[in-house]
């Protein structure tokens, strides 16, 4: 039985305005919450079914927080996700740490990037394709969004973000290789990425890289196109970019 | 104005059932409508917004279908997008016509997949490399679903879909050198895709590529992974595997 206070709780991080007042934000789902438990995050509460307490009894032994048994119509009522039928955590987000380029080392930014889906799917991408760091402008959608969280399917847990002013933390870095994907540059297939590492800039939705970030673009990239479709979603283009990235630069 | 007749219609085309028994679809917004009515499919009606008829005019002057004007308020309440504010067709579903694989021609099947969104996307990415067939098991999601439409961006009308049983339609082209994407297969970017044409197979989001269908594949590829990401969603995995075949085969 989920108290009401925690059904308050919980109803007010499905908010920006609450997750952003609070610093909380929601884990749903039995895989995303098990990979959680499994991480290094701050859990406040865990509401799951019996089942899941029962089968997850081992780690919850140690567990220093609130863990409350919740019934499958209970989680589905306080759930963002169409189904819960498992697991519901509230977590402490991370604080907005600087992420510096570590040496050789490749970084994603994203500029104005919009979409919840595409953030939780680029930062999956990146996880696969072994990218530990996102850079995002300060307009790009929040991280504790829960359809970010779902889209990213655990992987927000293994790749870390910073929010910034994209053209400042550029200027920071002078030496960091940016590159970006424009309908104008080189084809990706045969990109000069070096061995040095650098940064991959991907745009927003529908006006894709603004002016004041394409400027500090020095290599411009596209992705060449062989049929009738106008463009590929942010999340595609990012996975095609990071495949050649890994097939050149190893 | 929409006729009560026509919403009752419209309303209905939401709907699997009432699509498969009238033969007709919905196309819905701005784009998709003017990319609608520079194809050669069917319309059998038209409701619009008086400012996208006289934006239109030259185009709806030959116009052999029904042309109404509508409010915004009622595209909206009869459109299944989010937002409409401009245009929506009534559309003649193409029928289901058998595809045959020209020479040297690659081809795209999906076996099981369920997601309109991955479907509409997938379609995207066939028409933006160039591939101009896609073979679909007969339990993929139905491609008039107004999700796979929207998703499909316009590339609906560029690219060709047949449902049929895919074991057997490989039977039926035993030349036909056939790919599919398995977690233990060789690294796509060496495949040898030659130039003979083919078919990449890609699976069902959760369960991959069936047994029946496995059977059939002679090339197991696989999207190698540098990360912790247990899985690619089938969009960006259709992406990956065309992005690489147009780099080796030209």
């Amino acid at each position: 039985m989920v108290s009401q206070k925690w059904q308050k709780i919980i109803r007010s991080l499905h908010q920006k305005k609450y997750r952003h007042e609070s610093g909380w934000f929601l884990v749903e789902g039995r895989k995303p919450v098990l990979e959680l438990l499994a991480s290094t995050l701050q859990v406040q509460a865990l509401f799951a079914t019996e089942a899941f307490l029962q089968e997850n009894k081992g780690i919850l032994l140690k567990a220093a927080f609130l863990t409350e048994p919740a019934t499958c119509e209970e989680l589905q009522r306080l759930s963002t996700l169409q189904t819960n039928d498992a697991a519901l955590a509230v977590v402490q987000a991370r604080p907005n740490n600087a992420l510096r380029p570590a040496a050789g080392e490749w970084l994603l930014a994203l500029d104005d990037l919009r979409d919840p889906g595409n953030l939780g799917t680029i930062i999956r991408i990146a996880d696969w394709y072994g990218l530990q760091k996102i850079i995002c402008s300060e307009s790009t959608v929040e991280l504790f969004n829960p359809k970010v969280i779902a889209a990213s399917m655990g992987s927000f847990l293994r790749v870390d973000t910073f929010y910034t002013d994209l053209p400042a933390y550029f200027r920071q870095f002078p030496a960091l290789s940016v590159f970006g994907t424009f309908l104008d540059g080189s084809a990706v297939q045969a990109a000069h990425f070096g061995g040095a590492g650098g940064c991959i800039v991907i745009g927003n939705e529908s006006r894709g890289i603004s002016p004041q970030v394409a400027a500090c673009v020095q290599e411009r990239l596209t992705i060449p196109r062989f049929g009738g479709a106008e463009s590929l979603n942010a999340g595609i283009a990012t996975a095609i970019v990071l495949d050649n990235l890994r097939r050149l630069v190893s």
